[in-house]
């Protein structure tokens, strides 16, 4: 229950940094590779999400095995994922960087967008693409494409450590996207680097209020000690204006 | 008389139908490669389009070859497939899926939109970008290029079998195109895919329906025999509401 | 005070013409390579620039010397170019082409927009994007990239020749931008590219009233004698409608 | 046993045949995607092999997981792939096509030709390539790569099916590499896929011997029904010679 | 038979001459992408080669074309292509830059050399090509590839201009090859490049015989009016020793 | 003189040991990125080097800038810096990673051997590579290219921070390459990784002879507690084998 309520709150902060100042926090502690490469969202207006990843693994497709009867077992590993992810999670799926064909569509979007799933993200393909940036639901692929699924890729496992563009995604990683992209937060961390974004972004829009207003970086971003004294200040006095 | 009236009816159901429905139906035939990589709409919002390609095949630019003077001639391969494209076809080029310059601008686009013709596709550049992403005409490109063709492209032949995109394209195939992407089917067998596909996103729509409702893809999608005579009789009722 | 002068009409004169009609004056010099690869405007909706080239230089980060201490040096390259750069100036950052990291984020855009910079283009990436695309300010690159500079770059010289997107970048060259790309136009025959395209457009845009009134482009684009006449006529007409 | 003994016949038969020869074998039968990209040979002169495969999985490096350290582990699955991998198997290592860092080197190299290993195949880098060039141990990798796999590597699962150099292969699948490159043979088939090669072989050899000596290749290569019987008889005549 | 006479001439000049001098000779007249990009020996000790091109054309296969029963036609570009092409020329294919499957394989080169074919170019791959690194024959790719040219090409073509790794190919255009790869000459310009680039070499092999005597480049390399005149004495001295 | 005889020391030591245990030296410090991508030695059978860093950097060639004429001023920074680089370095181009033309030719590269140039380094191409791979010059490069290097380069720096095959080099940095690649040493920590390196050298020769011996890597590499007190045992009696 705790836990849950956790959850709740982290993602309530997630949602309410950008994923570059979540960059940078986890920067700081010597992770430079977070950023999935060549992941854009459908539908910038509404891809903001924050959710703990649920992973699916496709390997090349083999045409001998990959024929759309496939598709008629319930424990297909595709299908089977859409239907067991947890309702708050955000599907990652490593497609090896390639799309030529889609990773999924508009269907399983759907489906899991009407389960509760948090987001979608690939670094290959998302085909009925018009249809996912209709939708109210976040997707994030290399690129559009129509062709199915099984042309080019073989669902193989579930909830594994995956690779997806070029950043290591293990299950329970905190997956955070924004019209920017995808961050991955390793879950172990994610409490504190939640915390430290809130307090990073309080200060960053500060100063580009003021940077806005004609002041300088130098000084300011990053703050000596002056502005540092006047940014708490400033806060202090937002918090209890009394 | 009879094969217009075959080609407007042909026209009219692809218009009906996604790329990604296509691409199914294709594959169903063995054919996995027609999803042309890498053509994005200019327009996403007015790019429909379907019709037979007529094909233009360029080979990289020679210095002594490719001036502005080539242009002083009626029967430059390029602006002469501008002018003897048929009305309703849809202009492929063959541009080595090189962007670094443009394939075609915005006055060869506006020539061919007033003389009829279907849209336009490049696995290369397109010019005066903005311009075309205003008019309404179906205009795809790898991405936009400022720079003349002639700085890379030289023109050569006119309706011959090209690869545009890494997908052969036979002139007289049916070339679709959607927000998603283009589509190249097989002239032999472009009628019976259009019906094909008529019928799929029939059942694609009873799906998309029934799992935004909440139901789930087990079953469904692909259907099992109980869903499968659940949607025929639905859609009897459809047709035949009394 | 005269060259002030001239840098306006220069830049009200570039304003008013496109990247493709410059790409193509300077063809006619022998000008091949003048588009930058590859950029693309966050804001294409507000992304019309001119200004002569300010330079940045980034070489590849190394793990000791790129740690966020670097930033609070007020000399910092980065730092120092944001607030040197003389008004009216267009940033061009030579990243090698690579946007796995940013160049520069959504506080140095506001800081050079504030100071009347003309505009920022990268052939790496942008953080804080979609603050940037926000903004009424000029910002072409690679890909939206979250992560900060330092991951990837270290900003090495300001303000001395560069590569940028493929193409050579001299201080003081002309940058002109659009919502198709960026083009290069040498110091030297900037004046004369201006007067010369702002002509070119004229010509365009009576060519693209003909042929959406439904006139052939042989004989027109480009004009044979009797077509070139009768240009000049409508034109002389036009000033002169008395 | 028995089997035992078979895949002694089929190693023999694998290795009297080339990797063309073999692709097309597969070609026949469907299988379009079965020569491994880009994994070239660093020992030509010494690198013909043929075994079941045993993978390893990698997924991207983290900083934080992946130090030096994490070799003191006995059960790291590089180092325990290395140790369990069964004779007369090739060892195949999925890296993403990421050849920055090594996939393995020359110690666990020796390791497995001393342990008996058939070979191996990455497609990403090797290290001490210089060393294993000079090995009679066949290795095959995208590129030599001097940084360790720490680097931008973490070794994940053993025997899983994998994609290597964008195809897909299952434990077990045979594995059969010449100076050409590596091509894979799904199991089930690997029986009839070498007899059927080492007819092919035979024929192809005819056929090259006559070209030599002057002959066209057309109705030869492929062979039109007189010159199918001249070689049978040839065949026969070489079986028998009485 | 003049003709006969000045091509034994040309090819007698341009097979003394190296790749690097005569793209040195292209580019004085303007030619600055004359160098097949990607395309390496398969054999460096043998290929020294010179010839007029003869072309083949590929477009991507399709799937119900593209079967092994295509070669069964005498007819069949490839087969045909290989047939007659004129001794003496060089045979380019062009692969659009896709090693994925082979251009050509062993049997096709052995054919092509025992008919006194000068070479083969492709900017795609050679199958057997273990086999061809051993013959007596020019042949040059991207990389060696075992895949039947079916799985990914369509011979569509015979002797109609190209390109052939980014480079401009017309039939009867002069192709010469080292071992640093393939440089394409105009037919027009081949004589009198054979004759300057002869011209250069002398230069060139005097200047490097200074060099590796320990004199500097300055003034030399290009040389200054003194060693322009120092080069001519010795070479009219080593013409005319008396 | 001290300086000359550690620089002398340095070397030798360097000589010694491989880049691949050079890098992981090197990321032992947190170093990951120090080996150059891409850059093959086009002499692998003598391309043993190591020395300081002097850099050459190019930009984009711009048509009209860079001609042949060039070449004739003696302070051309290509020309000025093959004369003046110090007899021990080795010279490291950046080129962008752009092997389209060369970087240098065989007479430059003549011209560097005799004045006692330790190696040539660049992520370009290299001209004239047939003879350069026959001198007694390390020379590494991404791959051979015919083109004068004014067709794509124009030479702007001498020694100052580069990208080199997305590593930075400083000048002064340490270069060692070897037939695996180069690695770069920054110039502050040259002496201490030599060292290290040929320690870890000594230890990694006595594990690959144990292991070609039989022994199984589990314990040993790395070596646990009890292999690491026999190897420093076996060590005290190979130097006092008293």
């Amino acid at each position: 229950m705790a836990d849950k309520q956790d959850d709740a709150e982290i993602r309530s902060k997630l949602l309410a940094v950008s994923t570059a100042t979540l960059t940078t926090a986890l920067f700081k502690r010597g992770l430079r590779n977070t950023f999935i490469q060549g992941a854009r969202p459908l539908n910038p207006q509404k891809c903001k999400m924050a959710g703990p990843a649920f992973t699916l693994r496709y390997i090349p497709a083999r045409e001998d095995l990959d024929t759309l009867a496939v598709f008629r077992d319930p424990r297909h590993p595709q299908r089977h994922a859409v239907e067991t992810i947890p309702p708050g999670s955000v599907m990652v799926i490593d497609s090896r960087g390639d799309a030529r064909a889609a990773s999924a569509g508009g269907i399983l979007a759907t489906r899991m967008m009407v389960r509760g799933v948090a987001g979608l993200v690939t670094d290959g393909g998302l085909r009925d693409s018009p249809d996912i940036a209709a939708m109210d639901f976040p997707a994030f692929c290399r690129a559009p494409s129509a062709p199915t699924n099984l042309i080019h890729h073989h669902a193989i496992d579930i909830d594994v450590p995956i690779g997806c563009g070029d950043v290591p995604v293990y299950p329970g990683d905190w997956i955070v996207g924004d019209a920017e992209g995808v961050v991955v937060i390793p879950a172990g961390i994610v409490a504190e680097i939640a915390d430290e974004a809130v307090e990073m972004t309080a200060f960053e829009t500060y100063v580009e209020q003021q940077v806005a207003a004609g002041r300088s970086i130098i000084g300011l971003y990053p703050p000596d000690e002056a502005a540092r004294a006047e940014y708490e200040a400033a806060r202090a006095k937002a918090k209890d204006p009394s």
